[in-house]
């Protein structure tokens, strides 16, 4: 053994960890946050070892309302979730040992801190995709709301950036909102990939002692039990999902963000914002940055990071736990905190903007939005598609020659290059007229936008319904409703 | 208008397209990879259009038969899928135009590139989910076969790298088997979010025509129709899916790969690699890198890469189709690729691995690795958990004294730490006999793993028979049966 | 040892490697492209060998014409890098074996795979960096070319793509300037941190063999040599420092390119696409759509991950060389196109804009940039801040309300808002009197922006000198002067 | 103006921001943290008003007492930077309104808040690269100290994770000590890419208030002055890279982590723990687990996601300042702290390690780790390279079969496989003999590896020489020396 003590460096013999280290390697800062989670699953832990007799009566009854009284006092706030611990666990420990001294010790019976943190993380993930599925119905609520209030309001559908085809404003909003309501399916996803329960796995290896795994499944609402107690403590496939499915959302919301940004510029002005969602300039009274989106926007970056570090984290980690994913947390809270305030601005944003249906009516004219429809109205009456095309492109020279809209073309002027044409032209010529001639299944026509309505409407139900179902771990129920030492052996 | 042109960069007003723009925004180089997935599509849109009349008998039939030639002739190779095109789209306008003349122009009706690409790329996307399900299905059997081999195999678990607790090899083999499982779930996940036809919805506003998208998607063999034609071009949800299905896939890979790189080190000694999976040194005949298992490691990074190049393009892009997609090709068919040779790979590593059940017994031997099976144990006979822990603290210290094992100490020498000990103690400090004794449910007991294997079977059987539920898009087997012009209005 | 072979499996026994495993470690299709780079590594090698006599004189000349050689003939297209081998070290061994026979082998005397690659790396991207920065210079000559046309040209400067205040195109021009010279800056460092020699450091602990790594530096034109031979093979901070320098500029050009789709939507109207940069639309002539530079601002995403795969091949590697670095090339190579092709684009876009001066100065009206002014007026003339911006507030609403703009008001108009405003006010109101009053150092008046010219082009010139400087190795300037053979001893 | 108000969302029109946007927006929660970086920005803004006369005497008096008044009391902790301020901005001005009244608002005369953050997150960076670089420093100190003590310990290099040749501990050491001399050298052009300053750039157009920027520029301790006003407020290229270095560095770091894992596993054995860097185990005294290293190797991920947050916000916006930048700051407060608290760690971790020379010694046996040795030994004697690899090889086949070292093999056994073989060549066959055989330069031979000791030390001089001469901006020495209010104009 090489002998290195200098001065500097010679505290390593003293015994004591170092600071530096103690400092690098406590989590307490950040995981306290699962300490209700933590605690949940503890309770479970020792509901199914009293069960089984593992715990004996007598230690079984104080560990369960030690627990029990924990929950309470953390949740009404009357004790803090502070100290010089290391991490929730021995927080949860040494709390619970300063309430029922000796008993708190057998609680680590048939467990250990590797399936314990997966458990706290697993209800904590549950738990947040909850609440951020209540926070995507909100917003896709009010984007139907919107919606259903535009269905006749005209705008130009771009491509490029460019402007295409007329389509209504309620569609050009829902196609935001069947971007999110994809969100919300990946996150009832990321609530099963949650689910499955590690507690019983032990370190690595399970437990001689006579568990019952399932039992604990059941006391804590998951669905379904570990297969393999290795992979159960190296598993961290639900918090990366759960972050991949936030970062996809966030980018998502970038893209709604963008187009308020746009929006609300002087160049477009398809909408003001609102009181609500701007912040004055105290010299120029008019002006209102657009700054709620343009964070919303950066937000996609800061999503995509924590996916990022996640899946760095586990790249070439051999099994089974490894304290780098002890880093795992703080992306996880972030990542979700993230997605849940962009949430909730996006429809605060949403709600707030005030849109100018002149305006976008006014971007209808001068680029020939209804060209196709002129195109399409020749291909109909069997004019071969190459000669539709060059007839409709002679319509557009013609049209700009004389600065006029294509439907104020006068017939002779439309004829002269359209031989066909005829006062029913003008049927597909006006952006509106063209807009219901777009009534393909899905199309901006406001028939189909109805139906889609009623479709997005029917989706959503089904995540409220899914929020609905949501409930507290069953462990949890029995001490609420004063059942948790009910049943078990004497 | 300001009048920019010297003679340097005067070429702008020449009319023809810059030569690097060419080169920069031309996609066949890498689109052509879709020729048949755009041609299959391209065969649905001829065949509803044909249903609905809006393709006349004649120009139906030809259309018809001139797609079903070429997607013959790509299949055979007769025809290359090749030339000065720019994209794929137009080199199937071209090579139909060249077969069946002007009736090729009416494929478009009610068409646009947005829709088409859409539609091609998903198709592609479920192929390739397809492939990678059969590749993974193929991995987990290799791994269940080996597990099988190696019940009773006993080496050490690890947390953090240091040896914990026994295991068996089975046990070991199958925490991967679980984590690639998982992936193959995800796959399916995949298939149904590419399962969205997007086709009707034109270049972002449907049509005036009387089409059948429902029609469309049925032939295509897709599972639902787009509901909003906005959303339909601008999503590319589908593609992020799959490649952060893939990305998670070749991190799992990492570590299967990182496991591979340790076991086969001098120090570890636990593996061979076998002939087919090495490489030799001509100066050092016993010498094998396993350079596979670094490769596969080093995948992990590209998949990722993959990953991020995608969700950055979608940021902040406003509504509809934006060229920027044009870029997700590359990236996902990279990552595809990736990760079907990355699973190829993996599965012939895990064939020619050689395991050395000796080495892996003798790393058993001198950490202990059966103390905790002591303390329990004591739990059990009733001692309080702190005085068992003490004990066997002390235990393990007069081992380490007598340079000898737990389950080698006299007896007499342990009861000197722990009284209570009798014969009986002997029966779980053997790891092997720690192996049996942990049999709780998911754990490492020959037993268990017993049941776990058959679970395990259960799931690849679901997956296998995922796979051969896939078949070609109906329109396809319309032509292969000879039935594409049957049943069409006359 | 386990006795794995089963029929399906037992392959493994054959002593061939396993053709998957071949594809998987096969480099060559990818990294053939070094070969001229791997040529020159290994003529300055064999250089060195032959002056300090390890290489005898008939074989020193025997590989130094061959390597020579087969440099020529890679040159001029004559011999073709291809063929069925492993990677291209060993397509060159075995070319110059098939031309020289036995002294081709003596060349691996004193040099390993490991020390190779890496020069061979260096070479390419120290190559890579030189023409990045010539299509660098190349795009920074025509945003000063197109600058110095508009320092008069007028627009709105924006934050939050809110108008500001009035700034001149050419100011704007010249900010996009400074982002790619910045560029340009970290490029020449990125040409440095490859101006390491690894050569001589052999497999990874250098050799006995008496060579002279500083002689190697010297013929490679290397900037200095390996300090440690485990670091020397282990490094690739130069792959990843390029490849970060790719991706910010790729994060630039992505910035100039959502400009460009902004400046050129009817919204803005700023510019036009000349016929060069866009591509017309059959049936709307007047349609371009900004393609390249969507594609352009897409690329970020694919630099962005070129990045990321790097970084994430290198996390936790233990040294030395390990194959994961074997996935380093195409990335290297992706990157390094990508920025490229993006420069040489984004040059063609800058190149081909048809400006709007009149949309521009358009933009000006109705947003009151120029309120600011106002109220720095009322500063100067020792108005209190807070009175000063309450009167231009009023002053404002009063040029809302009189559909005015600022500059427009009547002067009692402005008076009543304003009490000291007198008709010198007038001086600054006007967008073009507000330009060239702001002219503070780096600020937007036209004698500002001549002098930021000036500079501009210094630091241009300096990035042109630069590479005008870079040469060819020297060993390579050896050969094509015909004195590869000089002064070695007899 | 569409009129959404409904109950739900009718609050929009409540003329205040709604609470949510307002929790969304506010940065004061984390840009709090730059108070004194954006103080000293203040007081140098405000010198030069006064210099130049824009602030008259007694309000330059005010403004600058208040400001060092508020710059003491901060230090001192007098005064907690907290509040219900949007952001640290507003903080400032409404503390220093609270201390001197009206000339506060004087101080915001020819800024804006886009120069005023860019001049406040510069001066920030600035000094975090002073304190990474004096942790880096320590970092490499313990480094060459550690190596001075391990000149003649003799353990395998790797390559693959195959044992490969031998080098010395203080080689290996070094290895890592290059990686972050690399690093520190990069940290110094993160110093200078933070060192434009931005102050006098105002909004983004620069201001016609006499301002001089240079001189803002010199109080601050800036290296230059910003080019172009708009490419000022949107420059964030020292952020990214700054983020950059300290992802590469945490790259760096990891790999180090990644062999103090292996080296203190059981199987490896080349170190342990010390007391100061280890957390035991209650139950098995003699466990002692990596946990900072593998944290430190987890940070990896953590910075490349802070890295990819930077470069994805900063990704397609247009000029000039965006609020997306706002989310810039909490990414590079946290790279930062990680790299700090990384290198600070690494540090602890090298100093705390105990070597087992014996350990690494017997991993030299067994792998013919001098196998080359013996093939270049006859290289050098004229065996032409074939044969000296196949007689090298036939040699390693017969130690294989008589289990020994090639070095303890009998001359006449040595001799059957290598004719030429005599005494003198076990001068090369031991390990220890082979590793002063390599003293090619940059080699492992101590004698080489001293030449490296005091090049490495020689740099690491010059890094500490660059931290020492950093010092506080000029302006905040001016107050420190009392002279804030010398040399103002009367």
């Amino acid at each position: 053994m090489s002998s290195p003590g200098d001065k500097l460096w010679g505290g390593r013999f003293s015994g004591r960890v170092d600071p530096q280290i103690e400092r690098f390697t406590c989590s307490f800062p950040f995981d306290r946050r699962l300490a209700l989670d933590d605690l949940v699953g503890s309770l479970a832990h020792a509901r199914m070892l009293a069960e089984r007799g593992i715990l004996g009566p007598a230690d079984g009854r104080a560990v369960l309302e030690g627990l029990a009284g924990l929950i309470d006092d953390v949740e009404s706030g009357e004790l803090e979730v502070d100290g010089v611990d290391e991490d929730i666990h021995s927080w949860i420990e040494r709390s619970l040992s300063e309430r029922i001294g000796d008993p708190a010790k057998r609680l680590h019976t048939a467990r250990s801190r590797n399936d314990q943190v997966g458990t706290a993380l697993r209800l904590f993930a549950r738990r947040q995709v909850s609440g951020l599925q209540a926070e995507l119905v909100a917003l896709g609520s009010v984007l139907l709301e919107r919606a259903s209030e535009h269905l006749d309001t005209v705008l130009p559908g771009y491509t490029h950036l460019q402007r295409g085809q007329p389509v209504s404003l309620a569609h050009h909003l829902l196609a935001h909102f069947w971007a999110i309501e994809a969100d919300g399916r990946r996150l009832i996803r990321c609530h099963e990939a949650a689910g499955t329960s590690p507690l019983g796995a032990g370190a690595l290896a399970g437990t001689p002692h006579p568990i019952d795994p399932e039992r604990s499944t059941e006391l804590l609402g998951f669905s379904r039990t570990f297969a393999n107690s290795m992979f159960a403590v190296a598993d961290r496939d639900y918090v990366v999902e759960l972050s991949f499915t936030c970062s996809l959302l966030l980018v998502h919301l970038s893209r709604w963000a963008e187009e308020i940004v746009l929006w609300t510029s002087s160049e477009f002005g398809f909408a003001k914002l609102s009181d609500a969602i701007a912040k004055g300039s105290s010299i120029m009274p008019q002006k209102r940055n657009p700054e709620p989106a343009e964070i919303l926007r950066g937000k996609a970056g800061r999503g995509l990071g924590d996916l990022v570090a996640h899946l760095v984290q586990l790249k070439g980690l051999p099994l089974t736990y490894n304290s780098d994913l002890q880093e795992d947390k703080e992306a996880l809270f972030d990542v979700v905190d993230t997605a849940n305030g962009s949430l909730a601005t996006s429809r605060v944003l949403a709600s707030g903007l005030l849109f100018d249906p002149d305006a976008m009516r006014q971007a209808l004219y001068g680029s020939f939005v209804t060209a196709t429809d002129l195109a399409d109205w020749l291909v109909v009456r069997g004019v071969p598609f190459r000669s539709a095309h060059e007839q409709t492109g002679l319509a557009v020279k013609k049209a700009e020659e004389l600065e006029s809209e294509l439907w104020e073309l006068p017939l002779e002027a439309l004829q002269e290059c359209v031989p066909l044409a005829d006062e029913s032209v003008y049927e597909v010529l006006a952006p509106e007229k063209s807009l219901r001639a777009h009534r393909s299944a899905g199309g901006p026509a406001p028939e189909r936008v109805r139906e889609q309505l009623e479709r997005a409407r029917g989706q959503l139900d089904e995540l409220t319904a899914w929020c609905e179902l949501q409930t507290e771990p069953p462990v949890l129920s029995l001490h609420r409703d004063g059942k948790l030492l009910e049943d078990l052996p004497a």
